[in-house]
């Protein structure tokens, strides 16, 4: 059922037990809205847990609260009356949970890909993050956010709209932005949490870097990270590199998880590279798409560069 | 004189031929400050000219009108009856047109530096950027900008708070940004002509990164630019890097413009680093800011390392 902000109040006021959770591989906006809507019911009162079947990247430690988040329990979930799944868009992306509960969920999201898999459903697809849609909630609450509660929002919106670079950044998602700086939110902690790196990688990035390579006439740029030498390297943001060249049409990283196991990301300015990614088993959005090969690295290579060799041939 | 809206607005009104400057080594701020207020201008029916007396970085070719930007000229300077000087704290920043001018000059201006050069100022320390002032100032002229302007204003707000990362960000910032929006204004399109390079930048970046030095018990990281080996070379951002490793206090990066000249910028998370700039007659904010110093590499190095060394024991 779709429901309303006045219906999720009288989910909440009936509710004693509430779990909070989101999807796995949890992102910033996940994470900051699970925090912001558990801080929330703390202030109020409830009984209230977050739980997340999937480990928490490091760069979030710096949210209030994170290290609250705790793996699910069948106890746990047997004494929830109501559980919350935020940002998630499918009940497989929850994890575990889903087969340990009986309660009702309520659902918060705003992916387009959403599968009305819950009893109570809000899906705001307008909103840039599900950040902005417990900032609305809240107003609609008369609810003054506390400074944790604002720098988890922040967090949430901003890491969703690649902090106010992509196309989905709206006047409305920088006016809930502007009023949780106004309740404390602190835009440079926050950003430079989330930037900061070990001291060795840089050495990691130029290793990563000087495995550019172009082809077809430049207009693809491919890099690898080898995954095998550096197990624990975060690539995150690394395929920006070959994407923001001039003349590049697709960007690849190839990421070589061992021998046989090749993960590929692409990113492309006009061809559909979700096409590519399904042909060979994996999926995503038309500019954005990616799919691990069964493989080695030179035979996966080959047959990604001529997949998308092919597609730009037709264009 | 330090003046208000009203005095600008009157100034506006009794010229006939503006031209409008803004200080050398331009940045998004400064170009789109321009650009803004040279469109607005040309709205209202002025004779109005954007002089620069430096190169525009190609990075900032996507601004609406950017190619009539021109260099100064005795002819144009000797008719025109007022400049104003957007963005720039000192007469020196704004190179030759200021030796060809008798005109009085109107600056417009944000930074603690300013050095109160001009017949009439208007200076406010709270803005993010010069385009915040300028955003300020069509909302007192109730003026509703054009898409053009809007990109333009972004533009400058954007990259002055770091896209609405640095503690100079306030919920003002992010409300202008948003009113920016709603006429216009396309964040991923300002965005991604931004961070787009040429196919040769990430060999480049690759050669810089592999400058990095750490010093004083890895509280300072430093990168060196070599401009003698590539002149055009747009080191925007490279910064960054140095700058967001953990347990780094103070990041600098060198530029050898050549055998003598030493460009020095500094970033820092809790020194002030303008005592540092100022003392090498440069200037800056608290944790940004940069100088030139008139020696060889390795000279300017040690100079700037002991400088903020000392800072840091005194700290």
């Amino acid at each position: 059922m779709q429901c309303s902000f006045k219906d999720i109040s009288k989910l909440i006021n009936k509710s004693n037990h509430i779990i909070i959770t989101g999807h796995l591989q949890p992102d910033g906006d996940c994470l900051g809205s699970m925090l912001a809507l558990y801080l929330y019911l703390q202030d109020i009162g409830k009984k209230v847990q977050v739980v997340l079947d999937d480990e928490i990247p490091l760069s979030f430690r710096f949210l209030p609260s994170i290290q609250e988040i705790i793996r699910p329990s069948q106890t746990l979930c047997s004494q929830a009356d109501l559980i919350i799944v935020l940002d998630a868009s499918d009940i497989e992306r929850i994890g575990n949970l889903s087969t340990q509960t009986s309660c009702p969920i309520l659902n918060i999201d705003h992916h387009k890909s959403n599968t009305n898999f819950a009893e109570f459903t809000y899906l705001d697809l307008s909103a840039a993050a599900t950040g902005e849609i417990i900032c609305d909630l809240f107003d609609y609450l008369h609810y003054d956010p506390t400074q944790a509660i604002a720098n988890c929002l922040y967090t949430a919106i901003a890491t969703d709209c690649g902090f106010f670079r992509y196309a989905n950044t709206t006047s409305a998602t920088l006016r809930k932005a502007a009023f949780l700086v106004d309740f404390g939110a602190q835009p440079n902690l926050i950003s430079e949490s989330l930037q900061m790196r070990a001291p060795e990688y840089i050495a990691i990035l130029t290793g990563v870097l000087q495995t550019l390579e172009f082809f077809h006439n430049q207009q693809i740029a491919a890099i690898t990270v080898d995954l095998t030498k550096n197990p624990l390297l975060d690539s995150e943001g690394f395929i920006d590199y070959p994407r923001y060249i001039e003349g590049i049409r697709v960007a690849i990283m190839f990421k070589i998880v061992d021998e046989n196991t090749i993960r590929v990301s692409m990113r492309s300015t006009d061809i559909d590279v979700s096409q590519i990614a399904l042909s060979f088993g994996g999926g995503g959005h038309l500019r954005a798409a990616g799919c691990t090969l069964t493989d080695n690295y030179l035979n996966a290579k080959d047959k990604i560069l001529a997949a998308i060799e092919n597609m730009l041939r037709d264009d």
